[in-house]
């Protein structure tokens, strides 16, 4: 299989995984103050945000990858499917947090747990289908810049197991470290775009 | 990251945003005259109609940025994320104004200017793009193209704030100038196709 | 703009409008015999297939089309674009004339009608798309060749207006006339693949 | 017609449809202990993880077969969007059996079957393409590797077949074995990626 069409179809997950987002955010009727109802759906926006910035920044990430491949196993395919599956599983986590931030039970810490081991099992897949690939010899990476790829994905996921754990304790706080982990991918690591 | 692998993605979720625009649309049940009801329904197909265009004008408009771009680099590809986050908004926010087009209360104000606010944040988010790659030398123009480029965004800006403005008198009003907006852009402008 | 990412983009909605298609049919849930509540789903599975092979139809011969353009200019864009503001309503009125196909009232034969001319309008988009490029000399197609394909459209316009009218006396013929212009298409015509 | 385009719409559809299975798992609202119901999704869970293994192993061997192609007719189309209609299907059918996995009636073994028997279809209906294909001369492949071919969809085949029956005694094995079929079809066969 080509890289092309690999990243073709990745490319339209992605796309179609990140657009479904807008999904989860609700459209009030006609009961009451439009304008305290738009605000009481921040949840809503708060979750679209750091989704959105999540799989944007996965899928910049993914090309980088992909553009160090020199070749293609039929395991990296399946193992790029594994990625895909829970990239794929975000729209529901998101709708599920959304749903559920502002209640007052348990609920609220379960609901923001589960959003930040979607985006944990993701970063592990995601460093899966890399390790694999160095492994495997698929790509050309230099040994010590593979050490800080794993060095910077460790950041990645240990914040993940931070946000579970604190999401028991406060899960807006938990949504946060989420969108900070984010914005840490924002740069390039080692591997220049 | 190859100019062909962000203009893949981007036009990935320009094609599916653009189509989930018609999930906005009622399928109204056998309760009644279904002529009637679907007649009632113009604020959606309406919606429909001004963002579909939007969104499309947006897409060419999208391409013929790209097509001048020489090279990229990664602040590109997330000021291009962040114009996607506030295109992906659109069906929403279409699905907003649609809902309440025709509510007697404020609603049908505060629907219509958060309509047009989200094209107004898009356009904005359009030039910043547009802008960073002029300043960071990704692009070949002349200089005095590039002024009657932010001259022809300035209208577009522009007449989005009156329509932001005007949704407070009139939410059809606004909905109308959104759509003149469209048609404006139809024409190329300084960057021939 | 390059054909290539007229396609790529076209071919995004064409794919997600026809995927969208399956969100019609209902899930039937706990309450009854399954096998009669999905045997009773008929009017959904016939208004998919039909929409699924119509749209289906319309990607060959808009690839076929875009094949022989040998340029395109700015007004393509936007028939284009006008084409496929068409062929994303069809999920909406597949749905609509699902809904309605057993209705014992007038509403079914409105449906069917809404049906038939949203078919009717996307086919005459195309052919005014066609018949753009064959006047604007972006198409080496013979003059003979090109009376054919008059001719050939002819042909799906006249149907589906038959369509249109049959829908007042029976919502499944006025479905069957549409399915059957899709198998008409099937044939090549005399532009081969 | 080129093979980029008919793997560019493939992809598409492939990647929509794969996507649209989150869509099928329920967002559970505030009424009552949220770990709970999340637990009660399993059904939808293990749906989602069968459907999108064997949507994402079509797609890895769609590529496959498309490879071997040396040209297109316009039979192949035809029968490549007969392919499209069943995949695209999958997101009904994998909604129905999580829906009715829990049933304690006949329900749950329809709904199973439908299920079993959608996947049955959509192999018959590749099998379908890829033995015209073999017929029109349209790819290289030897005749023993045809065998083997025939011999390995058979296996899936007959597997689906299985299903089917089983289902009508217990619908948690028939989606079983649907999944070890999509196991099965992770090793690549006579054709090497």
């Amino acid at each position: 299989m080509s890289k092309a069409r690999l990243e073709a179809f990745s490319d339209g997950v992605f796309a179609v995984a990140i657009t479904l987002l807008v999904l989860e955010i609700a459209v009030p009727g006609e009961h009451g103050d439009l304008a305290h109802e738009v605000a009481d759906l921040w949840p809503s926006f708060a979750g679209y945000l750091v989704s959105f910035a999540t799989i944007g920044i996965i899928w910049v990430n993914h090309h980088t990858m992909v553009h160090q491949f020199t070749r293609l196993d039929r395991a990296t395919l399946f193992l790029n499917l594994n990625l895909l599956l829970w990239v794929v599983l975000i729209p529901w986590s998101t709708a599920l947090i959304a749903e559920h931030l502002r209640d007052t039970d348990a609920d609220e810490h379960f609901a923001a747990a589960i959003y930040a081991a979607n985006f944990f099992v993701m970063g592990v897949s995601f460093f899966a289908l890399w390790s694999h690939a160095g492994r495997a010899g698929l790509m050309d990476v230099e040994p010590r810049m593979m050490q800080q790829l794993i060095r910077r994905n460790a950041v990645g996921e240990g914040a993940y197991v931070v946000a579970i754990a604190v999401a028991w304790v406060s899960a807006e706080a938990a949504l946060v470290i989420c969108g900070l982990v984010a914005v840490y991918y924002i740069h390039p690591g080692p591997l220049r775009l």
